[in-house]
């Protein structure tokens, strides 16, 4: 195995670029699908610069390297490329100019930049062209010298792919397949091709274990008028799954091939793509026989049919049981004064878990913050910070699982002795806000966005304030983030509809002394029907009771106290049959009225 | 005069798109301005359709008419153009295309469509000419036939122009042009031309009559880096106008002139336009050496300085007294079963109003809905329509006025004898969401759409809404409605910013029933700065009491009747020194704590 460094492994990029004649290099942190999540083979930001966070973009000059980093990674991106020579690029303050900005700045009129083309958005890509283009510089996306740079690269995952019993996914491929037809003929398309993973999964019923926590299949899928094509690494693929995909209609080609094939696709054929979810590359191959549009797939995959609808209220009951578990047995250990600390905690969620007959993976990286590293939204602990929890602040647990049935993403603050009075206070303001969701009620036609200031407005009133979303959608037995509906500050352009599920998690943040989060999935449901149209409410699914220390009553309103009784004697009523008496004692403990 | 029928108006158009080879004409009710007001000569749609609402667009190809109206004007665009041939277009209907969508449906490549550039946004021009160009039709922006179809057509207005005293506006014109300046230059662009007349108007501090309610002088405005030519009818301009206009920098010229000396625009000169606001024909004057961005005055306009703010209390207290002693006066008129209508309610307002020292007009026409007249949210009584107001109903007066120091614009909702409970706990579902806004706290970058469900939630929760928007922008001594911000649905892509005044006005409207609408206007202020950053919040400034007798304090919250009475105590105190004993009386009546 060699052994370079960072500078030696930015210097070989940078002799790759000189060969190719090009003055800058763009290496975003992504995969060909353009996923949030993504395998060793495609951390090539990480390789190159030693940086670890979850989004960032590289750019290499001929005689600097820059780092694009969101703000949740300003401190982060220092400490892990100091003594690089990399150049931490804040992302976000008015002094950091923008990629695009940068490149037009410190480039010339003729000079050319390089990128993967497959590793960014259609729409993306567009608006980096035209920005180069302006100042006539040229843009290649064709430059993909990572095989070359990087000797020991993992290999592409090939872990085998399986089949989601329609018993579970409760419509099948071939149905699914049909609507998509329908729904692309409908947008002037005859067909459809798509990159995003979580999209064939959910066509193909198909799962794999490429992605660490994302149970998806590293392919592309190509859906024709009559027939569909899998671009998929042949090795994944055993004899019944290959079966099933054939029944499907669903012929398959290897993985590589993809683009290569589109190239033969007739040009009086438009291919319908998403310009946020298709790559560059993808566009460019189609010389314009496209059309730009919203996907397809992302209405139908985020709207549960009953079948996951059950299968999202059966494994939230078995979670909760597996919470209340874990929280028990975390409060025991720091009772009784004994070692434990926050990766001890994930250790104890997942064991729990994992004793589950439907449980295949976690459904992200558990996030345990105790104290003031719970103040850090995104905090994972390592064994570097790992901190040894004792009595006397809160414990914030943000985790979920991937069963067969359904996925799961819940957080609970927890007090770990007796909270302070700002403790309960603030706990108590997050609480006000997370209730005014769960007890909306909105027309037809309502974007997440119309609700979120309702989360925030408690925190609002006290000038505090959360900057991540509200809510995000969750896929089924599928990526814990998917969309197109959240609830956020911004639009994201898409109704909340009956059979969408969304988490529900304001929270506050205090730097250097806690974190609160406090996180339901809800599932939007029709509510009535009035001369005024048809309006929709939540039903939160997550059943886990709130830490009841940390209620200060005198600032909730009746209602907020009954909703609080209310939530906590469904949730005793739906876990007490699966748990010991020791257990069901604990939890009408847990779930007595405020 | 002519006496002509509205089918021989649409035949002599007919005749002048023949002679120009035209296949359709649109005919959209807007001036060069393009003003939401607009004054009697370019009342084109009305005089050639009979049809009197404030939106809508007709459409004449060769063989029929058609008059595009939105929701508002779907009985009244009937009921007026009955027996014409014009075929009503229920816009926002699915069965109902668009314009855009029915010209390229019923024409045929080569055809070309007419219209008078002026009369449509740069957007709405190049979304209208590419949807054209997919097919082959081209566009004609240059017809513009009207002064011959319409023989006794209204000249332009030519009422006389005056300044608004820096006393009342806070900032002379010289301060404002050279603001504007700076900002033009930071966009890339060395001027600045406005056909938007409530710009102008407030850039230099001009006024006029020319609009009904709208205080606004006919014209043209170009502001370069060294001077500015303002494009006027001579005759509005006084000696002393004409000296003010010299001293503030601002060359006049004929009014019909703006579009040549555009032309002469060197074209080194980049002219920044307003996308929404200005005409596609003022683009193509500039052909190509001109940007498109948001309007640069529209921010420093929105945001009131400290004069205005302090006029803008002032007149507030002095129009809740008119309020007060109309409601006094319509209240005895009714409990002593005397005759009234629903215009004579507008009389007694506009009469009260009218003894202000510093009334100017009213700001737009009263809407006094009686019982069912009242679920019509833009009701207007006509000598037809007027009904007799009588016991047991609901009356809702939306009104304002025009005063040198401020516009108002504020609706009550009076029971007239002893309201239904029915009619009590709508009002007070209105009001929970009105007092939601008037309590809310904001971090700064808030834009209104953010809060908007705030004040709907109450209806929601029992299957009720409204359908306009919670609040828009108020001008000073100018427009009642203005931007760019709003507390709508939809995002208007515009912070609320300390200085802003906005109106809250949620309301309920039952179909033959009642309408209730609850407005103030209020102010964004300054709140809290914190370590998560500066807090905004509303002050209001209508001052005049909700009517007592409509709350059902069983359904509020002990903070939304404290609310309530808080708001009745400021009002008492600042209005009763302006009172009478007797109207003192009535009004710690009226203000008396629920």
């Amino acid at each position: 195995m060699t052994q370079t460094t960072i500078p030696q492994r930015i210097q070989t990029l940078r002799d790759e670029m000189a060969q190719a004649g090009l003055k800058a290099v763009i290496v975003p942190r992504t995969d060909p699908h353009l996923s949030e999540y993504i395998s060793d083979h495609w951390h090539t930001v990480r390789f190159l610069t030693g940086f670890t966070g979850s989004a960032g973009t590289l750019v290499v000059t001929e005689k600097g390297a820059y780092l694009w980093v969101d703000s949740r990674y300003f401190l982060q991106g220092e400490s892990q490329t100091a003594g690089t020579g990399i150049v931490i690029m804040k992302d976000g303050l008015p002094e950091t100019p923008s990629i695009n900005a940068f490149l037009t700045e410190n480039l010339s009129e003729g000079d050319t930049v390089g990128i993967n083309g497959l590793l960014m958005s259609v729409n993306d890509t567009a608006v980096l062209r035209s920005a180069l283009a302006k100042r006539g510089i040229k843009l290649d996306v064709n430059f993909d010298p990572i095989d070359r740079v990087w000797a020991d690269r993992p290999a592409l995952p090939s872990d085998p792919a399986f089949i989601h019993d329609e018993k579970y996914a409760g419509k099948s491929a071939t149905e699914k397949l049909a609507d998509l037809r329908h729904d692309f003929e409908s947008a002037g398309a005859q067909a459809y091709f798509t990159s995003a993973l979580d999209e064939i999964a959910w066509l193909l019923n198909l799962r794999s274990t490429d992605v660490p926590c994302n149970p998806v299949a590293t392919s592309f899928l190509y859906v024709g008028a009559d027939g569909a094509r899998l671009f998929i690494d042949p090795a994944k693929l055993n004899p019944a799954v290959n079966e099933y995909l054939s029944a499907s209609g669903v012929e398959t080609a290897p993985y590589g091939s993809a683009l290569e094939y589109l190239a033969t696709v007739p040009a009086d054929v438009t291919v319908l793509l998403s310009g946020a979810r298709a790559s560059g590359a993808v566009a460019s191959v189609l010389d314009g026989h496209f059309t730009l549009g919203e996907s397809p797939v992302s209405i139908p995959k985020a709207v549960k049919n009953e079948t996951q609808i059950q299968g999202i209220r059966n494994a939230h009951v078995r979670d909760g049981v597996y919470m209340v578990r874990s929280i028990m047995e975390i409060q025991r250990i720091v009772n009784e004064c004994k070692p434990l600390t926050e990766m001890g905690v994930a250790d104890i969620l997942e064991r729990n878990r994992r004793t589950d007959p439907l449980f295949f993976d976690l459904s992200f990286e558990s996030i345990c913050g105790f104290g003031p590293h719970g103040a850090i939204v995104h905090y994972s602990a390592t064994p570097e910070t790992d901190s040894a929890l004792s009595l006397g602040n809160l414990l914030l647990i943000d985790s979920g699982a991937n069963y067969i049935d359904a996925t799961t993403d819940i957080t609970r603050t927890i007090a770990l002795g007796t909270p302070t009075e700002a403790m309960r206070h603030d706990f108590t303001l997050v609480m006000k806000g997370h209730i005014a969701i769960a007890t909306a009620i909105y027309p037809e036609g309502t974007h997440g966005h119309q609700l979120d200031a309702m989360a925030r407005m408690p925190l609002w009133k006290e000038g505090k304030s959360y900057l991540h979303g509200t809510g995000h959608g969750v896929g089924h037995f599928l990526n814990v983030h998917e969309g197109p509906q959240s609830i956020r500050l911004n639009d994201t352009m898409a109704p909340l509809m009956p059979g969408m599920l969304t988490s529900n998690e304001p929270g506050v943040y205090l730097a250097d002394r806690y974190g609160i989060r406090c996180e339901n999935l809800v599932l939007t449901i029709p509510y009535e029907t009035t001369e005024f149209g048809n309006f929709y409410a939540f039903e939160t699914v997550t059943m886990c009771p709130f830490d009841r220390a940390l209620f200060d009553t005198s600032i909730m309103s009746p209602e907020e106290i009954e909703w609080v009784n209310n939530y906590h004697r469904t949730v005793y009523d739906r876990l007490a049959p699966a748990l010991t008496e020791e257990e069901r004692t604990w939890l009408a403990d847990a779930c007595a009225p405020l």
